[in-house]
């Protein structure tokens, strides 16, 4: 199958994240052109990427060239590029927030809809998280009764001065309001923020750190500390409360669950699952030197060495005796080879 | 740049798995050809990926729409196969190992020397974890010292009958000798292997668990123990320690210190590190889905109920209220599209 | 000095914890009597542990024997029998609650003022653990700079049916009252009791969990998950969040803080902090023992045998060879002693 | 019954504290002497604690107002108070080691056969220490199959330059040697002490780290890591390996376990389990203070601020709203306390 050709809208931090993303580690894609205001940022990433650049995002759109966009660019912008994909018929991915407010938002479903496909999908990517997906794949389960609590923490070690109280709820809890309503399947039918007073190591009079609660249409309740200026660093936890137990995610060790007097996580099944990135990597990295002419992981040396070694190791387990390893010098072998 | 077109010889566990990772993984590679004693196994695969099998493993390296060999044969397969891929001077990726003793996997290294180039990567895939990274990356900080001691532990769930006691130190022990290799930057002088009663689990008379103790060139020393029917799961830990403190990989958790009065692990920065495995499956995902015409992630309606919620949060935040959420109710607004 | 004398009312699961706990853990008191209004119970324990039984409460507190006294009644005996160990006097430990309401609690608050000497400590336990102790010493060092927010969650297996609603804000939520108005050193000034839709596993109709939110004096802001049917176990945890980092208890890892782009807990410095508890239990066991005539730990066996390896041992490192353990037979030194 | 009253040879770090430990912790048990060579150390313990000092520790064990006796004399001094003690017919609680080797400690094994009646107890206290005692139930209720594997770790922060390669062997390793024999219930036939390159931080010329390996009588296989100028801290970690799973200790988490494809821990049943402990020491500074006619814990005030705050809540919960809680002013009722 073909290659789809992606054109990028915005190449800031996020949309120059992709742009790296779609050229080095999506498999079927190809990126072919990116677009933003500030166009010598546009032309520095797309030289770097060998693609095209082009200033007008809604000819991005257009182009013949271009088969699908990602939409990275400032939320004001989102409702014309949306509706301009939609135009074309093209499937979007766009960054969080779909649009500034619920009305405009409103109106892209809409328009979506009478076009009868869905071709917009929203960069809420914590659904794609592992350990997300995993919580909900259990929660799914069943195998801790229904779900009746959910408590969340979301914090930025800093954030920049511009990013004020509204931003807080629109761009850092909006991830957690996307997560509850994901995780129960549920709408979100009232909220409150409480504002504590806030750090004093943040000068623009921010209400920060926020803590919210939410109610939801099945009478659970999810609760969320944002805090954008932590100072520690980025830490999102998530646990859930079922009838039969709970499960924690973001603690750095997958689910944990605690159910019927137990603590703990799961002991993966075999290697492929433990080493599976591994593997992904390693294989990328030696296709990447091939092209070069080069290899890039342990060479035929150290095949020989663990040879060497191993070759020792079972006469040990034999005789039950040390053995000394026999193995030729490197020099005497690869007399031109730095070592 | 053009793809690298990469045959695969043996498709077995370990064959079929690293085609399935060329075809829906790799940036920058295309699968063209399978090779298997097995041709009903090549077939099915070869079939499904819509590549070629060609019977002869040799044919498969010699043929002009191949750059490049991934070579999943059993061992004794390798010698013959890896001087082929010399010979025609083709990239070649080797599971472990290069060669069943020291002496053929020698001649291999110094065929390839003599040839001047780079062609052979041993498939150690524990090189490119990114938790044994960044123990291999903290140990060369030296922020713990020099490194005095290594602990590992290698358990699998269970094997097959036929893996015996000298396979446990070839096939699975052998990944410990270079990892122990690679992280001191240092030869093995000396092996003991100890075998303490066997499990009363396995019944073909295997020594398992075994118990080795490697001696290092600069006098270190590493242990390991091999436990390849530990009926719990599959378990890898390696523990380095330093003068200054040790550090330990393979509890699920990254790394963890013990150093100045402190155990622990990092705090991410930034959510790019956190989410970065996030971000690469929903864009694989997305990609995926919009060649066929879909999406597979949140929708334009999940963006507008975010909006929805967050602008009743703001709302919140301000009045220091709790806020009912208005939102157009779905049945009305998607008529026809299932919930 | 000469022992404490105490008499305990109430020998419920609590009160009989509590005359166990001054018989044989704590040093400087004596048991002499217990009351309460089950006499077979008084008298089965009273009995056991070589004590009197006084049937009358106020007669126990009015006893010439008894010097202090612990309260284990129910909540509503409380007010009267607080208000007669200050007309007599005597220091008194009483289990919470205080009393059954604000009005009454107050007046005992008074009663106390009047007499111009502090005899009433309340049973909050939670500030002698010593995790929370050392949280509190944490926050109250400034090292996570001030405290912003309180996390707790409080849960149960579970509990009789005759738990109701009420009472789990009474019973339960009531610690994490003393916990946060004592860590904060502030007062709750308001709260808000949200009740999610109960878990199904209760059929007495009890809002459980429910889920607190307080405001504190100084703008602080603590948040309560209280579950107290919630199957798996016991669970406590307590997360506080500073401007500079935070820290949790109850996770079985004493205090785990986030602070300058790290996680983890500390490190003991000697083994008298690590073994405390150890060296504790081995004297008060062997002084147990030794008042009968026996030992209860190690023997002269175990002291011989550990010698007899370590001179091998020794021997090992300076030979750099295995050794053989030379020891006598067990059966030939201690021809009649059991194995 | 009447006290035990002890004796305390050495009042050195160990005997020190074991004195204050009969003085403040020990139920049942009375100090009545100590005895040291350094006669002023000696009497500024005995003038702080109340007690006698005898100068010659015979003297001391001979004395009729001691019936028990703990030796924490130099090892060198052991032999000699341990056949004096067998003579008086006294119980000894001896600090390791038993005596300073293998010969002399048979001759005490004997002495104290010949008697007929087990008078010494050996302070192994790991025996004691929770984690290592249900360690021990575990490895003895069969759950984890028959024990195959013990690895070890035995790290100090520092010790001082006196501490030579052999006093690793003789006062450290001597805790794993006691604590496999424990476990296994079985001796230890054969050992290997491993001296890597030594670290750099000691000048003394100690073999420091240490790596040991332990053959048992029934084929188990042990292994330790010393290592007393860790730098770090304080660890002593314990992973026992069955045919089944295993389970570690002294991660600061109680006993971790890893069987049937989950790690973990137990979640305790009730809050007696948890807070054990803090009952405990509650109770002894309520009776510390109370002799003192002081409180030591929260006051009648804080009775009345829970009960103030619990009365608000029960009153959210029934209207669903956030009510202002009513207390009175501290000031007003405790005109001249102390906030």
């Amino acid at each position: 199958m073909t290659d789809l050709r992606i054109g990028i809208i915005g190449v800031g931090l996020m949309g120059a994240d992709h742009a790296e993303r779609v050229v080095h580690q999506t498999s079927g894609a190809r990126l072919v052109a990116v677009s933003d205001p500030d166009s010598a940022r546009a032309s520095a990433l797309a030289d770097r990427l060998g693609v095209r650049t082009i200033d007008d995002p809604l000819a991005l759109i257009a182009d013949d060239e271009v088969d699908a966009v990602i939409v990275a660019s400032p939320g004001f912008a989102h409702a014309e590029q949306l509706h301009a994909c939609l135009d074309h018929g093209k499937p979007v991915l766009c960054e969080k927030p779909l649009t500034m407010d619920a009305e405009s938002s409103l109106r892209v479903v809409e328009a979506e809809h009478k076009l009868g496909r869905s071709l917009i999908q929203v960069g809420f990517m914590r659904r794609f998280d592992p350990e997300y997906a995993e919580l909900k794949k259990l929660l799914d389960s069943g195998d801790l009764g229904r779900t009746l609590l959910l408590h969340n923490v979301h914090r930025n070690k800093t954030v920049p001065e511009t990013f004020r109280s509204e931003m807080i709820v629109r761009d850092s809890l909006v991830h957690e309001v996307d997560v509850t309503r994901w995780l129960f399947g549920e709408e979100i039918t009232r909220i409150t923020v409480h504002a504590p007073t806030p750090t004093s190591l943040v000068a623009n009079g921010a209400l920060d750190p926020q803590f919210a609660v939410f109610e939801l249409a099945n009478g659970a309740i999810a609760d969320v500390e944002v805090f954008v200026n932590f100072q520690v660093g980025y830490e999102v936890r998530c646990e859930a409360v079922g009838e039969l137990g709970s499960a924690t995610i973001g603690l750095g060790s997958g689910v944990l669950t605690r159910a019927a007097g137990h603590w703990g996580g799961a002991v993966p099944d075999d290697f492929r699952q433990r080493f599976a990135l591994a593997y992904d990597i390693e294989v990328q990295r030696w296709v990447d030197a091939a092209k070069r002419g080069e290899i890039d992981g342990p060479s035929a040396w150290d095949g020989y060495a663990a040879a060497a070694v191993c070759t020792a190791g079972v006469e040990s387990l034999t005789t039950g005796r040390p053995i000394e390893v026999e193995m030729a010098r490197r020099g005497d072998v690869l007399p031109s080879v730095q070592p």
